[in-house]
């Protein structure tokens, strides 16, 4: 793709606010009445009323990079810096490499329009006695960060925009990137839930991935014996969605609406990497589809563990980072986290492993549908007492991807709920003894 | 301060882009003018024809808070959500703590307008059956850390307004801060260049500190052993321009340009907090006094240590570390690190120690000023070299306020920049060992 494309999708900007094309909201919230039916809800339910005015934000937000222009962006923020006056060698605005480390973005992948993260490097070669302003080659990666992306895609554009706007001696991008797993494949426990992947570009004096300059560059990010070339291996794999094996096929009336999404933001939803996109989406959304909770619930009950022992119990039991998958209602975007169960118990013995794995099917059975995290624990904590008995405390740390992907961007930002039931409701130190016992880590 | 004062400096919001009042940017850029006049800068030079500009969008932006309304924000954004069907005990909308924790903020400190970082994190105990987006819970801080502040008042702000929007059993807010020092203020090196302080604030059943929802509240953001009320220690000392002798009187005109950003920006410069704060903000600024740089530079020549020796340099010395203080002249914003140099020596023995502390001072004598990092590298280089002997390298790294505190938001990242001399510039190798040197945590 040519850089000057970037002005393809450009439906005109005036004083950085983008002018709303006509219809595109509507057709988008049209489009997530169609996917909440889809998923079996009430779509006039009060959590549910604003949420395709949220998902329409939230989308229009992600991918606001269609409308803007890095012109007006790097134009006006070329500053002169000369070079050395009588040294051999390069430094300031002739042949200083300049580096702007650890930037924090946020993209959507092209293949299941769910957000990934992006550790973003980007360095120049300044020539022509010219530097850019340091933000600016921050600016211009948002820019392309806040589009439908494939990792490599995106270091490519960010690279060649920059090269073209700034036309320095070389340009270099290095993207670490993370692609939330999905809950139907089966990740390598180290990843911690994410997919990662590194990709590097370079225009210029970095065309040559074994050029001195190169190894320069990954010198400062201090990417301690990592080269050029070493980064590429996971490739193919990168979004979870293209491994995970095709289930049946899906309504067409949800695709079609994935399909109308696509083209609302100014998508060609027929271009190649995007056409199975609506089909990718749609599988994974009919993950968090309702059931029907009555029935199921019943069925933990009767393999309840209840202990029938008149003892009355005496010490508090965990079980620990139960891990959840589960749908934000408000945004349709996923949360995901761990559960801590405390309870007490007569004996010495904590429940089996079959309790466990008991309880973990309460979790990830609450978790599968459209949720709010307090709702979430209220509920894991009310079914968690049909099976442990009345003295129950539950809580349930996670991150939100709404959190973090949409206007607030606040990475790193996690959410605790708690929901404590007889004994753990009235008894402080109870509950400081079981808060104690969970990891910091988790 | 009352809650209800939040809209105090509302000037009129439509769709959340805040209406312009008349004048008040180029009351702000002409103060600035004022200001650059008094560094001894020619207001006319490039790289700071724009900076007037740069300086008034980035103080309307690290205030916007003034004019922004909390209803608006949470208003349409609190769910029904039920508590426990049966048992004893709180959870869901009725009673269940919920915390969001890790919010990244800045806001700026009202005795020295300078940026500090903020690590929120807030809780509350839903009532009424009704739960708030978890995101207002950051929007709402955010709307009272863009405005000057003092931590204390920032935490009792935000649990006020969220106290009074959401009307729930109580709301906690804990905030960690951090001010950069001053280049004359001598932290504790522990500090790493930062004045750090916890505050907390607690209304309704958070109000008594000794409670043990309070207890709760630390135990889920794993505080070990932080007790509610071990966190006010530091509050006297916290901005440290109020700790630093006082030198001479400032010229008027420069004070009563920052008192005319003040006013511009909606804030009475006659407030007992503000009243000082031109003073204490010329007083920071003027460390960064533009002085005839080719003089000091002579000194420096003439204390050289450039060796005489015929043989042939043969061994890569460094100095690591030396730290540096500067202020970007696109922003008027500081942004420090340290530098690194390298040089060849044919003798087994560096630099003595007069020779590192006549580095030092090139170092500082280069970073005080009005200063991009580029050229501080390239000066640096240059000075290094008529010390040191033809072959030198230097690697700036900086973290850069105005990367971190304006409307990009980049916490975390860093810049690095490199100026090869004489056989570092043809010699990938030499390089490739002076950055392997430079430790990772710099």
């Amino acid at each position: 793709m040519s850089v000057l494309d970037e002005c393809h999708y450009h439906v005109g900007v005036e004083n950085g606010v983008s002018v709303e094309v006509g219809g595109e909201r509507g057709a988008i919230e049209d489009a997530v009445r169609v996917l909440l039916l889809g998923l079996g809800e009430d779509i006039n339910r009060e959590g549910l009323l604003k949420t395709p005015h949220r998902v329409a934000e939230a989308f229009r937000d992600g991918t606001r990079g269609y409308h803007q222009n890095v012109k007006d962006i790097v134009s006006g923020a070329l500053f002169p810096e000369s070079g050395l006056e009588s040294s051999v060698g390069s430094a300031g605005g002739a042949g200083g490499l300049v580096i702007v480390r650890d930037l924090d973005l946020f993209s959507y992948c092209e293949s299941c329009l769910l957000p990934f993260q992006v550790k973003c490097h980007v360095g120049y070669v300044p020539s022509g006695q010219r530097v850019v302003g340091l933000s600016k080659l921050s600016r211009v990666a948002e820019v392309f960060a806040k589009r439908l992306q494939d990792p490599q895609r995106l270091a490519d554009e960010i690279c060649a925009a920059l090269q073209h706007s700034i036309k320095p001696t070389g340009v270099a991008v290095v993207l670490q990137c993370s692609h939330i797993c999905f809950p139907n494949s089966q990740p390598d426990p180290s990843h911690q839930g994410c997919v990662r992947l590194s990709v590097m570009s370079g225009s210029g004096a970095f065309v040559d991935k074994k050029s001195g300059i190169w190894t320069d560059f990954l010198g400062l990010l201090k990417f301690r014996g990592l080269t050029a070339d070493a980064t590429r291996s996971l490739e193919k794999s990168w979004c979870p969605s293209r491994t995970i094996c095709k289930t049946a096929a899906s309504d067409p009336s949800l695709l079609s609406a994935v399909s109308s999404i696509l083209y609302a933001l100014g998508e060609d939803p027929l271009r190649e990497d995007l056409i199975e996109t609506p089909a990718r989406f749609v599988n994974w959304l009919m993950n968090f589809k309702n059931s029907n909770a009555d029935t199921k619930l019943n069925t933990f009950v009767r393999g309840s563990m209840r202990e029938s022992s008149l003892t009355p119990p005496s010490h508090i039991c965990s079980e620990l980072n139960l891990p959840f998958w589960s749908q934000c209602e408000h945004h349709l975007l996923p949360f995901h986290g761990v559960v801590h169960v405390g309870y007490y118990s007569s004996g010495r013995a904590a429940i089996s492993s079959v309790g466990k794995s008991l309880l973990q099917s309460v979790v990830q059975f609450y978790g599968f549908k459209l949720q709010v995290q307090e709702r979430l624990t209220r509920q894991v904590a009310e079914a968690a007492s049909s099976i442990l008995g009345e003295d129950v405390i539950v809580v349930v740390e996670a991150s939100h991807t709404c959190m973090i992907s949409r206007g607030i961007e606040k990475i790193g930002s996690s959410t605790a709920t708690i929901a404590v039931l007889g004994r753990f409701s009235t008894d402080p130190t109870a509950r400081a003894k079981f808060l104690q016992i969970i990891p910091s880590s988790a």
